[in-house]
């Protein structure tokens, strides 16, 4: 293979074939190929896509740069969901123990939040004592006993794509469908999962921001999962604003415990419904949407998955009184009201501006290696549809520096927008792609 | 400058600032950024292109690289040729002191051959004890002294394109008419010129292949030195056959010296007096083309221009007595003839296959460090429009290692068209570009 030969035949919109794309990552995981032959193939990639097969073969190729997790022997479907990221998206915390509540185990390695978007694994650590770096082994064991293990990356699995990531990242070629859906699909393709359920973001809060976009990669992700043999299906959610009412590390972490008690936002609730829904239907534990979201009612009323979680915070090192006592969370020094500046409708909140203003809070990160405080954040009473008067509470900012309260309460009305009439109403799940 | 932003907005088809382009390449020579940013770069150019101010900036980034040489202190107007490379093309040997014998000073910094085309310096070199390698002082000196000076690259001039060369050449970003235009134009004018001619060839043994890629080219170059306030005309001439009879370097070396005799074949005189009569017109020793060309017609009868070759010779070291007895040539041990297998007429000659059949003979590279044979090459007998009977001498081969006769012969052959009527003919200037 000529690294040379690759890049010239996809920049001239060729074809490259499995074997080619196999060496050539290969080659770029053990140095032979380099950083600056991979920066232009990526562009190329850029300019001219990759199909199909193409697709399966880089995200194959990348799987298998490391560890693939084998969890065979554990009887149980195992099946995970990924989303795409957003604001407010704390899906995972409840989805993960509702489904093993349920009967299918829910292997997980997560992300952390960078720019606008949180992340899974600092909603987790908010948690006093709760640990995700667990090893491999520690995860297959947790798999099989719990039913549910949440771990961050580890060095062994798919070290293609960290290598990738970094590179994509300072040559402008991260926002490339091809790039994002294959970095996905090998990282979740790598876990030892049966199936998986994709929750792709769109909106002011998203990576993508168009529905077209969306999906676009939710296609190419589920062209992906087609090619290498595994089931995945992929709903496309609104993300056109907050999910939920709490925007920050611990107060998201609550939240998810209120989905678990049947007492979450309804947005929240209804989307942790739909794709845990899924996963059992995926996992066959539910052959209908109404038999999964009966079976899903259920271990909410009866305690079951709430207890689950409790399980899961207990094998991961957590403090597991959180899930009764709140005030366990560290706290923020204050909780400061920002208030309506006009009478009407709320008809917009520009998400991505939100997560922004919880970054300057210190809830998200800015950089790969910014502190984050788990404490701060935002919970929202009034989001898109609803009425407000002039001087009421539109959310409540939970801060400890409080010499950034007033920028960053400009931050967040700056990102409302209101009418005098209430807009259409959006559906949260917009589309389903199997 | 974030190397990172100025990436995404060529990639999305922004436009860089003059200073940003200054600060990329810049930083590019220093180290600053990195090859992996550059080679993304240069392939969002591939795709997104470089518009004129763009061309300019770049272009003048990279000269300003390096060492600007500085011959305004020489009352001559200084003038020089480039041609973008074809097989058979020794034009600038005696197009040089031609032009100097008129009065016009000739600085060129030339290149050496690789893959099917050859190089000026290569051709230098077949003349015994010719040197190439003098220096920018030796280089000053002699272009006012004798009013010309023929040397290769310098490591001091235009460094980022060496290092931006080598890196263009392991991430298929070669073929790239922007960055093959701000190439050419950065060396070039990093010479002391006033004024530049181009010589664009178009056709099978060129780069550009068709007369749309060779006219873009020009345009770009031409466009290059009008931003920066240089005079430059492109003509476009034609590679569909060798130019001339010869191929090989001392074969070439001799040809070229037949121009100055007055006794060259009729396409490299006409091509070499129609650059050298815009050099004059440029350099304002001549008012028009046919005053220029009546110039020239002297400087040939008089033998003025054969006794400047001889001075340049001498003062680069090499053996004056070429010019009258070729024997002091390296000759190859044996000439075969290469006959046609038909009778007819020759319609076409693939070039870049000819100059592959030299590269095969050990005329020129294949690699940056294979060894040159100055002795082997071709001469052709038979050119596009000639009749020939089967049997008849299409060319005479000059080869030293004999065992790869018949495989060479194979490839002239297999580049070689005939048919029953003569093709139509072709101008060999087509185009004149100001």
């Amino acid at each position: 293979m000529h690294a040379y030969e690759l890049i010239k035949r996809k920049r001239d919109g060729g074809t490259l074939e499995a074997a080619e794309i196999a060496e050539f990552i290969a080659g770029y995981t053990a140095g032979s190929v380099a950083d600056y032959q991979m920066a232009a193939m990526c562009m190329a990639i850029f300019f001219k896509g990759l199909n199909d097969a193409e697709l399966a073969a880089w995200a194959g190729a990348m799987l298998r740069s490391g560890e693939v997790i084998d969890l065979s022997e554990i009887p149980a479907a195992k099946v995970d969901k990924h989303s795409t990221g957003g604001v407010g998206d704390k899906v995972s915390l409840a989805l993960a123990p509702l489904a093993a509540a349920c009967g299918v185990a829910v292997p997980m390695i997560s992300g952390r939040g960078l720019g606008h978007t949180g992340g899974t694994l600092d909603k987790l650590e908010s948690i006093p004592g709760f640990r995700v770096d667990l090893g491999v082994d520690r995860y297959r064991e947790l798999v099989a006993t719990t039913g549910v293990c949440l771990i961050g990356q580890t060095a062994t699995v798919v070290p293609a794509d960290k290598k990738l990531y970094a590179l994509r990242d300072v040559t402008a070629t991260v926002d490339c469908i091809p790039l994002i859906a294959s970095s996905i699909m090998s990282k979740k393709l790598a876990e030892g999962i049966d199936a998986l359920v994709l929750d792709v973001k769109v909106g002011s809060g998203a990576f993508m921001k168009t529905l077209e976009d969306a999906r676009t990669l939710a296609r190419t992700m589920v062209g992906i999962g087609r090619e290498m043999g595994k089931k995945v299906v992929a709903l496309l959610t609104d993300m056109e604003q907050p999910l939920g009412n709490a925007v920050g590390n611990a107060l998201e972490a609550i939240e998810a415990i209120d989905v678990l008690k049947g007492k979450a936002p309804a947005d929240l609730t209804e989307c942790t419904m739909a794709l845990t829904a899924r996963m059992l239907m995926l996992g066959k534990v539910a052959e209908t949407e109404p038999q999964a979201r009966q079976m899903l009612q259920r271990v909410v009323e009866d305690g079951s998955a709430l207890r689950k979680f409790g399980e899961v915070i207990e094998a991961q090192g957590g403090d597991k009184r959180v899930l009764e006592d709140y005030s366990v969370f560290a706290q923020a020094k204050q909780i400061v009201p920002i208030e309506s500046p006009e009478d009407g409708y709320v008809t917009a909140i520009d998400t991505e501006k939100v997560g922004l203003a919880g970054v300057a809070l210190g809830a998200g990160r800015a950089r790969v290696d910014s502190v984050i405080d788990p404490a701060v954040g935002f919970v929202f009473e009034k989001k898109v549809g609803d009425k407000v008067a002039r001087g009421q509470t539109l959310a409540r900012m939970h801060i400890n520096d409080e010499s950034k309260g007033p920028e960053i309460t400009q931050r967040i009305l700056a990102a409302y927008r209101f009418g005098r009439e209430p807009p259409a109403s959006r559906p949260l799940v917009i589309e389903t792609i199997e």
